[in-house]
Formats: structure tokens, sequence, C-alpha cells
């Protein structure tokens, strides 16, 4: 609040005067504009700190990653929100993200913020070799089994036998020297997993982009923004072939055209105990 | 799967022929169409049962309590998303639904839950009397107390001496012969919680929707749909108001002209553990 | 603004102090909850007026014919995006209501509109007969017929011998005594059309809503809002059904299934004339 | 359909096996993860060929301008949503999104379209100089007022003389060889209104660039989605500011504490002609 007491919103990003447009305190027009790619761009904006060229590499990587997955629920819910309302691209692409939640793209964010919560408990200091990540990994896989929990970044549906995008991603980042304690983690718990759990599972791509991300030092709180980011390139592109190639509708009779008329099943909730007249 | 091989989707929803159009087994112009009323039909339609006349009074008493709270996030956002996009109401009503998150909309599923998990975990049969709830919520709340977790639906930020719904919801499940378990546990946790927090909160509107909702035996995992319903209403109220006495432009104007133009912050992550090199 | 040049929003909807809370200048708890039924309370809340038991009665007929049509896009996007980030309600049925643009829940509005655009139009008075109906209809198809636009609500892809739903409306509003100008325009082009046309198509049941919700001197503008209301039951009623029945998963499967991988199609834009070099 | 009546769903994007990963026809992790950028991806994925370094660099410089204006209702909204449901950023980066619409971000699509609209109609073949565009631009220019219609990309509220973005935009397009018809058409009105409309207009960046989308031969159908995922960053930047440095609360309190109850007003919709009893 001022003086006057009305309150000031104070920003860092976007700002214009009669003369000129500034973005993260510089001028958007001779010095973003043609001079910052937009992945670049993008870190850039969610930290207020220009990225390296080898962040700004590992950065895109991650969103290449995570850019399509096909006929995922999100690419399908964009396709039919533009088939049923052509008038609003926004809302087609607002429908998809909103599938973005823990099942589909949330994985990148739980490994991320997994990760970095067994990173700062750890007592005495980090490992500095593999011996000790994996010592590390074997405990936390452990304390997880004995919780019941999955690990994240553990399993994948179709890549049984590993996803390609996982040592790409691990060799990109060792290239640009930004292998942080998070991906050595993530990494030793793809070494030590089968100790505790009796099979192999692969390393998810999606989980490897979450430690990644985490490595860079980007916002926890925010990895699935990155994943998020990612998928709107992805489904514009999803439109863009619907344009051409639809099959939203195809795939909206595919349903209504094999529903099957069941008679109503009167929901009954979970009973509660008896009550106890004597207590 | 059929014996082609081809998906089969079954529902007691909506389903139309060429001459006939039913609704849950039933004939939606003859027997729907004016014949049942809008909260009735919304309830039949989340339970595929029929509500009495009495659980319809008090559901509808529960969506009137949620349908609008005034200048909250969600009426703001719906009516900035229609100045910003007037083309499309869909999505002004859903970017406002989209706040409807565990903060402000999220109390009525959070309350019902908590209730009904505590419901189900009595042993030796629910209490009879309300020395027998006392004991109940008095256990309830020192053991959230002990784990320092907030009781749902205590407390109101403006109400501090009361909310005026909540006895009043309680008449009208009483009145309808619908005061079950939840409410009961709910209105004793009224009465406990004093001894244990060392002062008196009052029981608010949206914890009380909760356990009338739950005592109506409807979907836990869909409370707050209902409040989302709910709110639905309220907010084409709020574009109704905004269509002749519009707000939204002056109050993106007073964010908008009231910002400040500061210097990056740059992000810097929670640090973690030193490496060790002497494991 | 107030002298002190601070804004300040008029609201008539919900408003609270400290001991009361208001909706629309009334009180909530005593003279809504409990009093007021869900279908007259969002017919209050667009109009800030109370609603006859009639007009109760049309509106709520109007919401039960628009609350849920099966597998419809909205639908299966609702329980795609539930399936794909269970942990959000609100952002499941806001996917669902994006679909509801120009094709599928926006002939409701339109209708409304043409009619109401055809009747303030008229010159000279509005007809009070038949045959005046009749002669004001095949001007209207006649017009549009000239401009090559379709008639809205005219037609149904399933319905083709009548949409159950439009007599039914056409007699509550009857028995209410609020069948007005719109839905007598509305009738008279069922009348009217196979002359023009050369072929009978159904009054559908999204344009009879319309045509009755504009008769009941709601506002145009918001009309597909009353439309997307009802659909929020009609997609609570599918999450219920989901939640018990799940087909989304299988829906997802049949598409990413039966993918097939296909070559790039590079995008080609529309040619431009050529450069003229001798203007 | 197949033989066997299965719909079967082609794509060019996203595809996996069981041990690799293509998109767009190429090799996921190896030819694309560390290989491409973000912006180049965007343009691949929208138009399915690879888009050359210039084309790269003209698209990334339309998207870092339009990433983030500051405190616009996009940005306010997806704040606004994140505070009431923090549990969400899926839901709070969609909020944000469906303000995209025709007000504040539909100028870049609508400036491309209507630009293209001209020059598809332009008889006898484009202009090969400054004098023949002037002469376009005018004839366009005056068909626009005598019809009552605004010229999409003229003018801005702030930028009064000149919007920094627009220069740059047709510098950077020279630069690298892709200034094509739309950039100068546009950039011949920005000459040739003031003979027309009588006094001077800016030509404004939406605008700029939706007349270098359009000649980068991106579908105009999605060029309003190129605007959006430019946004998706800068509300995520909102987003990472909004987690430190929180002013979400304060805009909502602004609005709410300033709120004045008023008495409802009932609507009266427009009034109809009255009834002709003598036709």
């Amino acid at each position: 609040m001022t003086g006057e007491d009305r309150p000031v919103y104070p920003t860092a990003l976007g700002a214009s005067s009669l003369e000129s447009i500034t973005l993260l305190g510089t001028d958007l027009a001779r010095d973003v504009m043609g001079q910052v790619g937009f992945g670049e761009l993008a870190f850039w904006l969610a930290t207020q700190r220009r990225p390296s060229r080898g962040e700004t590499r590992v950065f895109e990587a991650v969103l290449a990653a995570l850019a399509d997955h096909g006929f995922t629920p999100t690419a399908i819910v964009t396709r039919l929100t533009w088939l049923s309302a052509p008038d609003s691209v926004q809302g087609a692409l607002a429908a998809g993200l909103l599938g973005g939640g823990s099942r589909f793209l949330g994985v990148t964010e739980d490994c991320g913020r997994f990760l970095h919560d067994v990173l700062t408990s750890v007592e005495g200091g980090l490992p500095t070799d593999d011996a000790g990540w994996d010592a590390l990994a074997l405990e936390t896989v452990t304390a997880q089994r004995a919780a019941r929990r999955f690990v994240p970044g553990l399993g994948h549906h179709v890549h049984k036998q590993g996803d390609p995008r996982t040592p790409r991603l691990f060799q990109i980042a060792a290239e640009e020297g930004l292998s942080g304690p998070h991906l050595s983690l993530f990494a030793a718990i793809g070494r030590a997993h089968p100790q505790v759990l009796g099979r192999t599972l692969p390393l998810n791509g999606a989980g490897v982009c979450g430690a990644a991300l985490a490595d860079l030092g980007l916002p926890l709180e925010l990895l699935r923004g990155f994943a998020l980011l990612a998928r709107t390139a992805g489904l514009i592109g999803q439109l863009a072939e619907e344009l051409r190639h639809p099959v939203a509708d195809e795939v909206f009779l595919s349903v209504d055209l094999n529903n099957r008329s069941v008679a109503p099943d009167p929901y009954v909730p979970d009973p509660l105990p008896a009550p106890d007249p004597a207590p």
C-alpha cells in the first residue's frame, strides 16, 4: 500500500510506456526480439535470469521430449473440443491442458519434487561418487517400498526395455556440464532398484525430464508448467493436423454409435458403522 | 468388447432413437420436462435415483448457499475473461470454475470427506445421543490438533460469530428428517472444539454444506462438483450483471495502472547439502 | 470512483457482513435457503427478478431438455480429462464446458437471437394470428434461403421426423401462459419452411429452447450460458457414472491403439496471385 | 474405416513402439532432442515441415513480442485462479489462456486473416513496388472505412506514436529475406491510412505479428494459437513471480473490500414491436 492506501503491484515482467516496451528489464524490441530464442525466453521468464547456452539446450531438449505423445487424452480432448466449438481455439487448447494433471503430465513434476525432497533430507552431505549415489538410491527405493509408494519416474507401459529419451537426456546434460544431483540420484535409482523391487523397470522420459529441470534450478512448484508449455506446442500441432486430416468426428461417432443404453444403477454410498445404542 | 472386438460403451444417461429421447431410463419429453425441477434433476443425474421431495429441498438449500459469494476470485476471473474474450461465454464460465479448487470452493468436499473418514473408522458403532457425538468430536478435534491439521469447516474470515447459513441448513435438514451422522458429527465438533482449541470458531457454511451433501448419500468424490454446479449459476449472474453494469475494465485498469516496474529478482532454488567427499 | 479516486465496485449479488449474508437484496439463510429452488435461483441471479412459478417451470423444462445428450463430445471430453487429471474435478467440468460453442450447444443461443432479430425488425407491429405468423415465417425463411444461410433450430441429424422435446416445450409454455412471440414465430417457421425449402425439417429441441428462453425475457447474450448450466449438471452425471462404470480409458485406447503413423504432409498455404510487374 | 469396419486414426505426430519414439517421422531422442530449438519445433509441429534458420528467427521474434504484456486480464486471471486453486497449475494456465479471444490476443489472427483476404482477392497480380502497394492499401482502407469497419492492426492505446515492436519485426523479416506480401501490404497501410482516416495511427505489434506469421506460411486458422503459445510462456512467468512476490490476494481484496452492495436492477429485455391487430 502506498501512503494514499492504494495497492501497488510490483512486477519485473512486461512493462510499457509511450515509447518503449521492456521485458525483464530489457528492451523488448531491440534486445529480445530477434536475439532470444523461445525456449531461452521461457526459461528467462520463469527464473528472471537469462540462461546460458547450455542451459537452454537442456531445457529445449526437455520441451522436445514432452511436446507430443500422439493420441493421448489431452490430444483427443483438444481435437474433440475444437470439433464442438470451432470458434474458439483458446478453448480447445485450454481443454487439452486441463488433462495435464497427476496421471499424464504430472510425472515430470512429481519426479523432480521427489528427488529434491530426498536430496534436501540427506544428512552429512551429498555423495561424490557412483557408489555413494547407489547407496542413497538403495535407501530411497527401500523406503518407498516400505511405505508402499511408487518411485516417480520408474516404469513405462510401452517402453518396457528402456525409454529412448532417458539416456539421450543424460547425455545432453553431461555434454553441457549440467548433470547435477537430481540426475545423479535418478540414474542411481535406475541402477539400484532391481535389488529392492526384484525386477528391472525403465527410467521413463517424463521422470528424467523432471530431474533435468530440477538440476537446471527451475522452480519445483512449476515443473508441471513446463510440461504444459511443451504440450501447448504439441496441441497446436494436433489442431493443425486436425484442420487438414480430421479424425475428431470419427472419434466422437465411434463412441456415440457404440453406446449401449443400460438401466440406471442407483448409487449407494459406503456403509457407515451401525448406531451403537449401548455406549 | 463385443465378439467383433469393438468396444461398446454402456450408459444410463441420455440416449436417443429416431422417435424418442430417454434420460436415466425415463422419457425425457414426457416425464422429465415440466415435471422435474433442475435441482432434483441434478441429484438424479449424479446418483441415478430420483430424490425425494425432502432430499431435493436440502440439496437445493446447499446449492443456494454456495451459488454466489460476491467478488470472489472466481467471479472476478469470469468477468475479466469475458472482458478479454467476449466472444466466448463458455470460456468465461470455464475460467471461473477453474478457481474452484482447494482454497475457495474445496472446503465443502474436504469437510464431507473428513467427516466420512471419521465416521467409517469409528469402532463399536456410531453414537446415538449428543453425549456420544460430543465424545467422538472431542477425540476427532484432539487428533487433528495433535497432527497439526485444521478441522475442515471450522472458522470463517468474516462471520466470526457464526455463519448464518449453518444453523439454517441444520434446521432444514432436521425439518426433512435428513439430519444424519455427518451433520451430527459436524454439530458436535461445533460444541466440542473450544475445549481443545481454547477458542470458539464458527462452523462455516461451506463445511455444513459438505456434511449435508454427505448425509444425502451423494458421491464424496464429486462433492466439489456440486459446489461448482451452484457456482455456475452464480457466475452467469455475474456475467448478467457485468453485461449491464460492467466493472471488469476498471478492475483490470486498477491493477495495470498501479503496476510498478521493478528489477528482475533472479530465482535461486533451495540449497542442497554440500557434497561430502569423505563418506 | 470515489472522492479519494479509488474504484468502487457496485453489485446486487452476494454480499456479507459480520452477521448476515444477502443475495440479490434478500436474506440468504432465511429467505433463499429452503425456500427457492435451484432453477428459480438461477433465473433470479440472471435477471435480478424472482421468476413466477410458471416461468420457473418453463425454465427448468429447458434445462432438463439440455442437461445431457449422452456421449457428446463434451461428455467424452469431461471423462477423458478426469482420466488424465483425476485430481481436478473442476478441470474436467471446465474442459467439457469448453465444447459448448457454436456447433454443439450454440444452437439455443443462435436460435433465440435469430428470432429476436426478426421480431425487432418487423415493421407495423407483430402478427396477431397464425396467418400473420405464417406470412412472417415465410418471408423469414425465404430471406435466409436467398442469403444462403441456415435457419437456426431447423433440422436434426437423428430425430428426422420430429424432436420430441419440441412439442412438449410448446405445450408447457402454453400451459403456463408463456408462449410469446419467439415461440410463435418458431412454430410458424415449422409450418412455413417446406413451401420454401421443398422438404420438411423438424424444429429441433435446442432451437425451441432458445425461443422459450427468449420469451422468458432472459438476456440474449447469455442464452448459451443457460445451456452450459444445464450441461454442468449433465457432466456431473457423466463423472458420477464414470466413477463406477468407467469407459474413458477404453475410449482413449480405442483411439491410441488404432492410430496409424503416416508420413508428414507439409502444409502449403493458399496460393496468392502472382506478382504483376506491369501494372 | 478398415475392412473390419473399425476406425483407424492416421497421424504424422508422435508415435512410439517398444524401442523407439518418432515425432514427425523423425527419431525423437536422436534427431530432435538436443538438436531442435523449441520455437523451431513448434513451427515444425504446426506445418509438418522443418523451418529454415531464418524462418525460426522471425517466428521466435513474434513469440517474444507476444509472450507477456504485464498485468493484462489474462495475467491477472492466471494469478487469481492459482490463488483460489493452488493445487492446479494446469487450471491457472488454462484460465489465463481463455482470455485469448477477440479483444486481447485476437488481433494477431484478425490482422493476418484480413491481409490474406485482401491479397487473395487482388485481381491482375500483386504489386511489385511501393507505389503499387500504396495504391492497394489506399483502396483497402477506403473500403473498410466505407463499410464502417476497423482495419485490424491499426492503432494502440498506449504506443500512440509508434509501437516499437513494429519496425523491429519488419527489420528482422527483411534481414532474413522473409518479408512477403502480407508485411508489404501492412507497411503500405501504415503509409496510406492517414490520407483516408485523416489522422495517423501506429501499426501495432499484434498486427505486424499476424502479418509476419502469414508471410511465414503458417495456417491462418491457427494464428491465434501461436499468440497463445507465446502467452503460455508469459503466464508461467507470471506464476513464477506470484510464487515469490504474490499480488493476487491484494488484487482480490482490492475488489472485494471495495464492493458496494446495491439494490437489484431487474432486467428488462429490448422491447418488441407491439402486436398489430389489423394487418
